[in-house]
């Protein structure tokens, strides 16, 4: 997964990129960058490490300009990190191109094997750069035709921001999978992937780019921006995992309060997958915590923080040899024993992927004197892959995709499991929002075609 | 603040060590220390930074043996930092001897004094080295009554641990000011400040050491420790503040739950300070937490994780000239509209220091649609600085030393502003435990003579 | 300036190639890069800074296989220095290329608008990777014809090694302007920009790689490589400032020992430019050190190395605000005042370019006592810029281009100042190797079109 | 070995100190340190490390006030680095005292275990903590006597520059050892090891600080210092391994400069030690250089530059597995075969101390086509450790202290060897400079006890 970041038209706008791209870092934390634009010349800064560490004021020194885009990205298995940063920033007919993304392309593999036998050479292996080159192949040498003929080749999930030395274009492909919202600061138009980072620049909401849409931001007349609709118009299918798990609790995404989202995916829980008895209700923290205080509130059953989580999991990692029992849980997350001892407890997490987790907690719930262990989640069991941008496991490492909930259970040690429904899931997700959403990582129901990639 | 760690005759000694700062390190995240002794010779590593980042295999590996002792250290200003890192390893006429210290001398300005006009040479400010100095300059040339003879002359709290080739000593000052406690690895004696060190390891909880005693391990037979008390009884004054806000929310501290106390003293707080017409209660995270739940449980008022903490907060911090309102909370803190728009909130706070967070938050609440909002704090107003090892501001920093609670709640705009009361604190913290408190920075009553330094 | 160096079907390819590179680095040390091959695949390690720190043991691990290409580069202005780095690898429908590169192509430019325009797109502003676009968009699917029809199009000087995971191709182009040599280490083909780096390692020197040709080694069968030459017969123009300044005095380049042909430059600027009453010779370090001995024997006149070179300039340099006078030459250059105090003395050196440290030299040299400082250049005065890989400055910058040699003496305050004569270095320079030279720097004769680039 | 500098007085001191250890890191580049003072309080920074690398603009900004020493230490084996850096800054009875020591205590170890006995913590390993413990015990306040108490309990070679905040003072000690100047900097008073700091920052050189002088100099009234001579007469002692090796070519040390004693000691040589029918004389760079050339002179022999010297040995040293012979030599000291093939070599070297290189270098020479290969050192046989402030093997590590010439050249494998007589090195010291030198490394005859240290 990944975020992305826009402003034109700002003072300092390299810096508050660098304050988007902060609050945005929940979505990706293997490295980030920032590409900037003064005298139409290009700026661009990348390099793997948290935000903080990455922006020294040095680093913004030299990225001059009134408009700028950057990126924070997830950290993927394989490939050579550093050439996958992006923005990319690219030379071609076109002049310079820089384009930050998040999605995930379905059909890259084969655009990619046909525009290397007509001579193109990739650099990446990153969807980004098929924009790029698509782009430069095309036979327009303005950034908006040959965008929209770029876009009319690819076929996917992508939330995109295009900069030259003109232009800042920001489009959302028409299912519209991955969120991309629209803000202004002062006079300056904003893109950012979910809208808490318009809230740490004090920048205003206004509005969803809509699936499909490109925005185009001329840099010399901000305030003036056009819309376009160049494809036709599909049905939406907005990532509902982005409310279960992905979002920021204070975002508001596909126009609901990720937080309330939540609680409310909480109290239908309680009310599906009750548990007669139950004494206190604990979250896997941080994601968990608004469900669970959602199913407290339904069930009546009082609320309790009991696991702390640690916040200082180093880089290196030293683990002694007669080996500590779940040692890697164990360091990011310690049970109460005051809240659990003797007690029958519902412990409530957003979701149960592989599951390793899920059983080592459940197993330190137990020697910190719990009675009974009721394991809920805040979602319907995961049993496909993901082909639109999140980092999910193959469909063999996913246990629900061949196990019965009861096998489950007994393979994490549960006294019991219960999970959401997906009509559940979907209700409460569209109660606020009146457009789709793709569920497939829960129903297998793609909404695209997907290759093997 | 401070956090240490000892234990003796372990396979892996060193990262033992490592794993036990890294539970403690809410005591302290600017440097960190391990000293190990093997074949009577000492090792020893200290570095600025985080326990997790310090601590690399190849640092691992140059730190042999089956004994060591760790220290981290929380920030303070001034000071050449590297030199005051800890354990500090000395040599003298008892040859290597390393320390690692928790708390603050009160007469080590007059023992300073005294040791230089002998001539003595003082490489840190730190008190650890008066202790050092002190046993160097005994008649005695032996390490127990060596130090019998530095801690008779030293006044002032103190949890200490001494590792030379022979013996491992944990000892602690008679009131008993800073927690110590003791707990078995297989076998081997174990040392922490705080009992999350042991759960980490895996190591049994034992007891705590008792105020006043001095407790000697020998290296070669580890599990046959003696257990001294050379001086006389004193009344214990343990540091309440341990139980309001420093200590971790699972350990066992004086003999009760942190997270337990803190939970009793927002139920406490309840009572004393009832919000009518409430609507939700929202805690200021991480460490308001457990107030908050236990004041929703008593008031009835529905709880609500109202407030999202960031957790990327990097080192660099580059803010935008045309500056943004309450920038640096605002990095740190993000209220949730969605929780508080319109309503009458209740915000617990675990204390109440200059009031300038609390100022900035309640603006933040505010902007984001409260309709009112009374703060809670589940302690007494912070009126006198602490000399016994915890960083308080100095009493012309404190509000609450000159100002009337109702001038702090127009200060930090609140519509109300309710503190526990002293007793109330005392009641609380002394229900599970036995002993007295120290609470000099909640009343002014300092348990020893303080001099100005 | 830049070199390269290469070897196929070797144990430890990497590191004989970091050997090699060490060799050559005089020949550039801003960055270097190492390319490999196993399995098919490429490896490639590439940064900024000195060879030896460079390659540590763990990039060495990253560096597997056989069969290794390398270069180093050479500081120049501008430009994003970590993307010029080199080896190049990149991927297309020829599958993955390792280029590596030495010299300069004239008609870069318009090649670059054309693929351009043809939808390319480039990631740095080296020549280097115009040869891989040029490949790319062969119609062949086979290395050789790819690279003959690359090389077809462009005009300049170029050095090259190219690797994939079938081949490695030594190539040189028809005027021959830099030097590639073709040696053997125990029946691996290895291939260097001079022979100092065969000395190190251990190789025999084989012969050069001749003016125009592409030598073709298979991996799998590495002892026979096959020699081609796909292009006309072109008159040699060996770069003549290889034998005076550029090339390491232990390498035979061209066919002749640098050190031997900068002694014979000495002799003969001794006859052409005698200085009477002359009492001692004293060369600027390092470079100018054969010249002077070569001056010296001819003239009879004693030599003395009466300048001490630093070799410890850091690369902070913190220049005090009340300026010391000429503070940078000083730093590094020393005269030794008992060698020139009271003394007439002759300087050589090797090349004048800009002047303004023989200005300052000269200065220290009368602060030190010298009666007279009478200046002797080993080369013709430089009045043209290159155009085929030596970062020499523009004509503006060169004083040779526009004043006369008196001017020149006047303004770097020499007693007098004598250069040898073209015709006197083109005697020398050929007395040994046959073949023809490039001398533009000297002559402004080019030997190709040169665009503005 | 070390070097040490120091100013009083002076705008930007710290940057001039900077300039003059720069200026004298060929005595030590292990790591340096720079000492200031301003309002009383004493600065400090010290790294391992070129002087070049460790001082940043930024370090400088820490580095404020008008006085400064500095200290740029040699790597020695064993011991903690880092605590071992000087200038040593430690608070004592006597306010804070920094202090920079070159060269070496023959009763440290005896005052040490006399101190410990009387409690005193020693923190390195260094004698400058030495002279420290014993200020600090001293009875009076003042640190012109306390030094004075100190340095009367001393043996053994030291030169001193202690700094506090109202005083600067520079030591040597009564036989004068190791070198030590004075200059004067528009009216400030500068010490430096050797005059090639002075050279650098354009400072004046006044004389030498002489055997056994104190020279004070008031902070507050820089340009009037005081003289003291607080102990008895001594014979000198003048360090001849200066003049042999240690010191650059352009200092006057002892009152001549080096270049001209090392070529007089060529000539010497010449005389003592000719090779009939020699071709060519050979230095081996850099410190061969002069009596290599004072060698040619004399007999009338060509000289040749025929080894290129390469000054980019990184820190990371690879070697293949297949070893390369003589790697590490081969690395650092390339031959010229033009320079040596069918020759009969004369090769000059300043000493030789273990016989290793030289062997290597032989081999190399062989390798390269020499005939014959004589060597000619320019100083005696190196027979005994020095115990006052050089590095040198023990005795058991030096072949000279066991072996006859003839059997050291065959072990070398050289033609011929010959060596300086002790007489010949004295005469040729001395002729310049009227005092006594210790020559110990070559005669065995210590000028004062010596322990087993």
């Amino acid at each position: 997964m990944c975020a992305i970041f826009g402003i034109a038209g700002a003072d300092e706008a390299a810096k508050l990129a660098y304050l988007g791209l902060h609050a945005l870092q929940h979505r990706g934390q293997e490295g980030a960058g920032i590409a900037t634009t003064q005298d139409a010349k290009p700026y661009v800064f990348k390099r793997q490490g948290h935000v903080g560490e990455i922006f020294s004021p040095d680093v913004m020194r030299d990225l001059p300009g009134r408009s700028a885009i950057g990126h924070t990205r997830y950290s993927t298995a394989g490939g050579n990190t550093a050439l996958n940063l992006q923005p990319l920033v690219m030379k071609s007919a076109l002049g310079w191109i820089a384009v930050a993304h998040n999605g995930n392309l379905v059909n890259a593999g084969e655009v990619v094997h046909r525009l290397e036998t007509e001579g193109a050479i990739f650099q990446s292996t990153t969807d980004t750069e098929v924009f790029i080159h698509l782009m430069a192949r095309s036979p327009h040498r303005e950034l908006v035709p040959a965008l929209t003929y770029a876009l009319s080749q690819v076929q996917g999930a992508y939330s995109l921001l295009v900069l030259n030395s003109r232009q800042l274009i920001a489009a959302r492909d028409p299912m519209g999978f991955r969120p991309l919202v629209l803000g202004d600061l002062r006079g300056s138009p904003v893109f950012a992937s979910e809208t808490c980072a318009f809230d740490l620049i004090g920048a205003r909401f206004i509005r969803e780019i809509e699936p499909g849409e490109m925005l185009v931001v001329d840099l010399d007349e901000v305030s003036r921006w056009e819309s376009l609709r160049p494809f036709p118009k599909s049905p939406h299918k907005k990532c509902v995992f982005e409310h279960v798990y992905f979002a920021r609790p204070d975002s508001n995404v596909f126009g609901s309060n990720v937080h309330g989202v939540r609680k409310a995916l909480g109290r239908r829980l309680a009310k599906e997958q009750p548990v007669p008895g139950g004494e206190v209700v604990i979250p896997v923290p941080d994601s968990g915590v608004p469900a669970a205080i959602g199913f407290a509130e339904e069930s009546g059953i009082p609320f309790d923080m009991g696991i702390i989580r640690s916040h200082y999991i180093g880089r290196t990692f030293i683990e002694p040899k007669q080996s500590i029992r779940d040692f890697g849980v164990k360091l990011k997350l310690s049970p109460i024993r005051s809240c659990v001892e003797g007690s029958r407890i519902v412990v409530v997490d957003d979701s149960l992927v592989r599951g390793t987790t899920s059983k080592k907690l459940i197993k330190h719930f137990r020697d910190a004197g719990a009675r009974e262990v009721h394991l809920r989640i805040s979602a319907p069991p995961t049993t496909s892959p993901c082909f639109y941008g999140i980092d999910t496991p193959t469909r063999a490492e996913l246990p629900a995709s061949s196990q019965s909930i009861e096998e489950i259970r007994r393979y994490i040690g549960a006294d019991s499991l219960g999970y959401l429904s997906l009509s559940g899931l979907i209700e409460v997700a569209s109660a606020s929002s009146a457009s789709g959403f793709c569920h497939a990582c829960f129903s297998g129901e793609y909404p695209t075609a997907v290759s093997n990639k």
